[in-house]
């Protein structure tokens, strides 16, 4: 550059963070990313080879050239690689895991109705926060009551309740309101037994709904429903990686990393704008106003509500493990900074402990465990944390296992959430040929849960993989692809895939399924066993977490993730955690229900449980190192061995 | 100045406001006063001569030379006058006015127990907020409940009140809190009934104090006291005009000025710096922290409460006059803007409608009419509006009248406040020599009410004013002088005055006086006779209100703003809405009587009342037209007519 020259700076943005950084012409957009400190991984350490920096640029123009790990056809569509790609342009970027932002227009409740024998939180529709058509008396010189008053007073005759409180924020809106339309009005309240806050008031003109948002603040993936309060009605889905996810992958690192000044505060935000860029698409799409929010429910690990209130989380994982909170009142929105109306009343589902969060006791509602004094339940969610209850109406008892992101994607060197463009379900022939369902009308990105569950029953029982978990090479040696990872199972060839790249499984990957189904299988025979029962005299068996909406029963069965039942003994229930929190937003009663589920658990430690290592050693065998626990899975191994013989 | 040559600027900043402004070198002083937006009269135009526009400069060097209106002392005291001196040096500037603001140390509780069979709110520490010591069990392997939930274990079992809401700025300090001292620490609560909120919660070391405030916020004063409310210690008051005076001197002109936009947000963020302020002065003078200040009981009229929430005050002024709240539940300080602890819990004593205030409710805490259903007393509170309440236990009717600020030294040339240098109590002789009483060991600076209704009543006593207000000069032609203002009487001369100018009262200030005067007792005689009664059937006579310490029931007798009654009748309260919140704050028992109070009183508009014109009128005559009504003052002036004959 000539001596005086001026350097030249460009803008680059990253969506759907809303975070920006300048930099100097001719930086490498990965260098940008990590001036933003947003999450890249470069396995092939920016040789331009792997493929996993592959990024797109909405805004802006770049040059690329095709290589083996960018198709020609991405780069017409705007793709690039991160670590290849010279900035010479202002440029608005979108990451790649945060693509799978998705959005679903309109969800039936009829799904909770329609169920409404196999759980224990009844849909009912009988909400705490409610919108009243109200007429306010005008005032004249001989009953010149004040405003509020007379608000108070056709709101306690509407309604029946007398403690009725304004907050100041309503207030300075009631002069108005109420003189608009001669006193008609709607008001919003969140009524609590003989309790009322109104939340706000308005002339009454038109047509006018209030919404609320059910959510899952999940370690790995934040998923909201946005819920027209009037009726139900779910408007809006939207889902997307939780952007904590650049502070470490599981809860560890997280309370780890807000460990050092400032970052309570930034890790706080980054789940914060998670939601509300979440918030932001889902009423966008629906044509809501984001004003027009007044109650959410929210459910979570315990880590991951004190780190959404800010609430320092370091005694979580330090002897003896005491969070700061389990059950809270509701908060007010505006104390988060999430982006609805100021005054609407946030409520978390409550926490057993610091490792059995609200996520269980909401998804626990999701089950009819509480329907029966007779029958004997258990409840997994194999989420990046797996959590187990087993009990009846009368007692319940609770454990926690660190199983890993790996069937949520994460850990998976083609691994991603179950969303567009993911393998959701797999078969193989004898000759290793695969078929696969993706989901979306899209060429597959990756591999979700319940694909990878049938990938590795799949591999095993042809074959192709040993009990350990390696390759059986020698049989499908055409099949079987070098990667910088090592060996490797191709699914679905580089021609045919999104990204152009090859999807494939390493023995890695296998490994760490293998590990994580492991842990969550050992922490069931465990929890049983600490209080004397076996796994037949379970009457039924409810599987929740993120493996997709097609988790094969009788594959997880024959990896050994599930144990040898009947196989209608099993129910997967999807994301329990979000359907719970819909269920508490529309009814208090369930609000109350879950909140005496939270009390009723008893929560077991399983580290301090003698044979511990025993039995999470046993499990790392597909499907386990005793074949008597897997009967019906030896009976298939039997079959096979005695066809090639025949 | 040199053409290119920069043109030189400087910094301006003022007292108590926090205010600066830049301003070109050489601008006057004056010119920076306006442009900060300001308050400072000028009656002579910027000539130099009036001395109204007198500060006082605490940083910064400026050139001033002697003149009739600034003597060379107070130059060297570093007064100037604005509208004469030039900038050209970076000042900080205290307003004249402004500097009224006083803080008295240490002023004992005793006041209300030793007036406590005069009181209706008896004095009782029994406050809503209170300081607790708590024990909470520490966390064990075997006892993992939660933070929040020992804390509230401990805080149920300590107070027997069942619920307990924990709000979330207080969980943020939870876990350390109660981590650092092995479990003991401090809990600062609200309790209500069968509720608490906890406000505050941290570990025990050290003696800790906690401190509530006292105010009366009036149009023309604000008054504060702070409470250690472990005692109910007063520990320091700090007194000062409110900001608001630049946007009018009554409620109306405020009522107007807030209607224009960004006015309503300016005019209530003036009445908050003004409380600031106080606070800021009040707990320095204390040595206390503002954060330890946790509760506070306000009271003003129902403008000023409207103005301090940003409520558009309009529909105050509009028939049929209604506002928008007269009672409201407890307002978070952290939604107020106001310097003390975010949680802290500020209660407003409430209205009547819109002309009769919490000022007025509180007040009548200060009284014993809530004591007996046999006596009648009258109440009066005579400051910028004149309130008036009668009735007893059984029955209470009030009503409003507009008195002007000239009590409280408003609108009268040599006005001011009852603080430091003010004239309190004057006496004339024959030939009009006076003898006064200054507030405080320095020269006077002024005349506050007390002196004005002396000053009026010995004028009128010794025949220096007829019974129209006018000078009869050629009685004490010495004691007369011509100021720009037209005639006054001179009661101190410039050479021995503070500021170096004559204090006197002009013609146009008697008349003001007595329109004041007239305003009061039309309206307490016009109260009685809508309820049939007579001023003979009252039994006792209270006066609140801005005339400071030393009111001579007497000489308001004289003038004919205080019926002829007997003397001992008359209980001059002084600033009972600042009394009647300070009862308020210490006993949630008080503040439940002032709501009763407020419920219980009629209100009676007396514009509409037959004969109202006609009461006025008469009362503009010293002591009135009809001199029956005060056989008394007949008596004196038939002495003093014998006495001229002798």
């Amino acid at each position: 550059m000539a001596k005086g020259a001026r350097k030249k700076y460009h803008k680059v943005g990253f969506l759907p963070f809303s975070v920006s950084v300048r930099v100097p012409e001719r930086s490498k957009i990965l260098e940008a990313v990590q001036m933003a400190g947003l999450p890249l991984h470069t396995p092939c350490g920016g040789e331009g080879t792997c493929g996993n920096c592959i990024v797109k640029i909405t805004k802006g123009t770049f040059g690329a050239k095709a290589t083996a790990a960018l198709s020609g056809q991405l780069i017409a569509e705007g793709y690039a690689l991160a670590c290849q790609t010279k900035i010479t342009d202002d440029l608005m970027i979108v990451l790649p895991h945060f693509q799978e932002l998705t959005i679903e227009s309109v969800v039936s409740p009829e799904f909770c109705k329609d169920n409404k024998d196999h759980i224990s939180g009844v849909y009912e529709h009988n909400p705490a926060v409610v919108m009243t058509e109200l007429q306010v008396v005008s005032p004249t010189l001989t009953n010149s009551t004040s405003d509020l008053r007379r608000l108070e007073q056709a709101f306690q005759k509407k309604t029946g309740i007398k403690n009725v409180t304004c907050p100041y924020s309503v207030l300075s809106k009631l002069a108005l309101a109420l003189r608009s339309k001669n006193g008609s009005v709607y008001v919003v309240s969140f009524q609590e037994r003989e309790d009322a806050t109104i939340l706000d008031v308005f002339p009454r003109s038109g047509e006018k709904k209030i919404y609320g948002l059910a959510g899952d603040i999940g370690t790995t993936t934040v998923a909201l429903h946005l819920v027209d309060m009037g009726n139900g009605e779910i408007v809006g889905t939207a889902t997307s990686l939780n952007q904590q996810i650049k502070c470490g992958e599981d809860v560890i690192s997280r309370i780890n990393y807000a460990q050092k000044p400032g970052h309570l505060q930034e890790i706080q935000k980054l789940v914060i704008h998670t939601i509300n860029n979440l918030i932001h698409a889902a009423t966008q799409k629906a044509g809501v106003s984001k004003e027009d929010i007044y109650c959410a429910a929210f459910a979570g690990n315990t880590t991951m509500g004190h780190l959404l209130l800010k609430l320092d989380p370091h005694y979580i994982r330090e002897e003896p493990y005491v969070p700061t909170f389990n059950d809270l009142a509701f908060i007010p929105a505006n104390e988060l900074g999430l982006s609805m109306n100021p005054e609407a009343k946030i409520y978390l589902s409550p926490s057993v402990g610091s490792y059995v969060g609200g996520d269980i006791t909401a998804g626990m509602l999701c089950t009819p465990i509480l329907r029966s004094s007779q029958k004997i339940s258990l409840f997994i969610d194999a989420g990046t944390n797996g959590e187990l209850v087993v009990g009846n109406k009368d007692w319940l008892i609770t454990c926690a296992c660190s199983a890993g992101p790996a069937f949520e994607g994460g850990g998976i060197k083609c691994g991603m959430p179950a969303s567009e463009g993911a393998i959701e379900t797999i078969e193989l022939n004898d000759r290793g040929q695969v078929k696969c369902k993706v989901i979306g009308e899209i060429d597959a990105k990756g591999l979700c849960g319940s694909g990878l569950v049938d990938l590795l029953a799949e591999l095993f029982i042809h074959g192709f993989i040993d009990r350990y978990g390696k390759f059986t090479a020698e049989k499908i040696p055409d099949r079987i692809v070098e990667t910088d990872e090592g060996k490797a199972f191709l699914l679905v060839d580089a021609s045919k895939s999104f990204w152009g790249k090859d999807i494939c499984i390493t023995e890695r990957d296998i490994t760490n399924l293998i590990r994580t189904k492991g842990a969550v299988f050992s922490a069931c025979s465990l929890l049983l066993k600490s209080v004397g029962l076996r796994f037949d005299e379970i009457d039924s068996f409810y599987i929740a977490g993120g493996f997709g909406q097609h988790l094969d029963v009788e594959n997880a069965v024959r990896i050994g993730l599930l144990p040898d039942l009947e196989r209608k003994q099993f129910r997967y229930i999807g994301n329990s955690s979000l359907l719970g929190s819909y269920l508490i937003l529309l009814s208090d009663k369930n609000r109350k229900m879950v909140q005496k589920i939270a009390r009723q658990m008893t929560y077991i430690e399983l580290n301090t449980e003698p044979g511990y290592m025993n039995e999470f050693t046993g499990s790392l065998f597909l499907p386990h190192t005793d074949m008597e626990l897997f009967p019906s899975v030896g009976r298939i191994l039997a079959r096979r061995e005695q066809g090639k013989r025949e």
